[in-house]
């Protein structure tokens, strides 16, 4: 039977590119705030995550939730943390959870581990305690946590997703943080398509490219999700590469 | 100068027992919702801590906080662990920071590590991932990577103790892991003034006696606050141990 999968936060940057490329092989419900183009407003569902009915209303007949909602930058304010991704988050996970929603995937962030890449205590595992950068970063912290309780006293499957920068364009940008986590809209795609459907109850997994410079371990995506990613952004248009074209080759260490 | 340290939550069990016995030594001051006691209603400051002002209020002059306060159970509801131990906490922590306070002392819990107890998998260490046993767990997992975020981005001291069961009388219960995580009232103040003056700056503890039957790491606890816990459970009045007297020589494993 196809899985009926819902996304939150679809009006998103990674919402829009799910929506998508997951519609020939699942149900996909839709659900954001301000529609971004026809289509995607004749099918958005509109609930407010602060209100407990009506994210409950979205889960029927729900197999996997894929959590893309809430506020998404570092610079984010206390007061938009906690509504979004505090109480809105705690919202969908307690919808999920009574509904019988079988998996949960929750967007979570290298912002989570921050910290460890401002102080360049690399490389970051998985296993590594929590360090976050931001408000922001906290909530995901936050996030990972309750997942995790409601796995081990539910039994709901939670596929954390430490997702990095997602871009169409990686060249666009110098900065060599944003090149290290970047995530093309293909991996984007793989590495959710794994945690949809592998064989794991539970797990916390960086999601970026594969980067030379990148910081964060993908031992586990790769070996528990399947995941195997596809892209680096020195390869994209318009990268330009410290050392030149021939850097990557022996450029092990993030810089 | 003698250290000015305000402790919130003064009212509950450990908060009477560390504002009678560090008024020698520190001007505390109490916060607390309902006086326990003639003296304590001369002095206690009733601030709620869902406000932000009046939290600000209490800072004035404060070197060290002991944060106290909160949703204290395990069986707590969302909606008291959101207020308390959430937003309550996030206000004394943001409060603290504004008015320059020194040093936070944060009323962590086992239950942040709940579910490895749950699950018997011993011992427990501090550098082992959060899994907490309870929405009340989540939330000291939350304080604590909060408080995390606030030494890194902003320099004070916080000190996150997983305080064990204080009681004046463990024999009154049979729960092996109530006995397991006993911390006597003379070893709660002890580990509270450790936490105040110790030459470390960011650490998560455990903090309870030196119970035959515990399971949670002491090691950091020792060499980096200097605590060194004098009493066990099986010494109290009315302590039955299981095995009979001679058990706690040979008694190494939790149970």
């Amino acid at each position: 039977m196809t899985r009926r999968v819902l996304i939150t936060g679809a009006t998103g940057g990674v919402g829009l590119v799910l929506a998508e490329r997951l519609a020939d092989d699942y149900e996909v419900i839709q659900h954001g705030r301000t529609p971004k183009n026809p289509e995607q407003e004749k099918v958005l569902r509109t609930a407010d995550l602060s209100s407990y009915e009506e994210v409950l209303a979205l889960m029927d007949g729900v197999d996997t939730v894929v959590h893309l909602a809430g506020s998404a930058s570092p610079e984010s304010s206390w007061d938009d943390v906690l509504e979004a991704n505090i109480v809105g988050f705690r919202n969908t996970l307690e919808a999920a959870r009574e509904a019988g929603v079988r998996r949960f995937v929750f967007a979570s962030s290298n912002h989570a581990m921050g910290m460890y890449d401002r102080d360049e205590q690399w490389p970051v595992y998985p296993h590594h305690l929590p360090r976050a950068d931001s408000l922001y970063g906290v909530s995901k912290v936050f996030g990972e946590a309750l997942g995790r309780f409601y796995h081990d006293e539910y039994g709901i499957d939670f596929i954390a997703l430490r997702i990095g920068w997602m871009s169409e364009n990686p060249g666009e940008t110098d900065v060599d943080l944003l090149h290290a986590m970047w995530l093309s809209p293909d991996d984007t795609e793989q590495v959710v398509r794994r945690a949809i459907e592998a064989d794991v109850t539970f797990g916390l997994y960086y999601a970026v490219s594969d980067n030379p410079n990148r910081r964060w371990d993908l031992t586990n995506t790769m070996l528990e999700l399947g995941y195997r990613p596809k892209d680096s952004w020195t390869e994209q248009p318009g990268a330009v590469v410290p050392g030149g074209a021939e850097a990557p080759d022996d450029w092990p260490k993030g810089s």
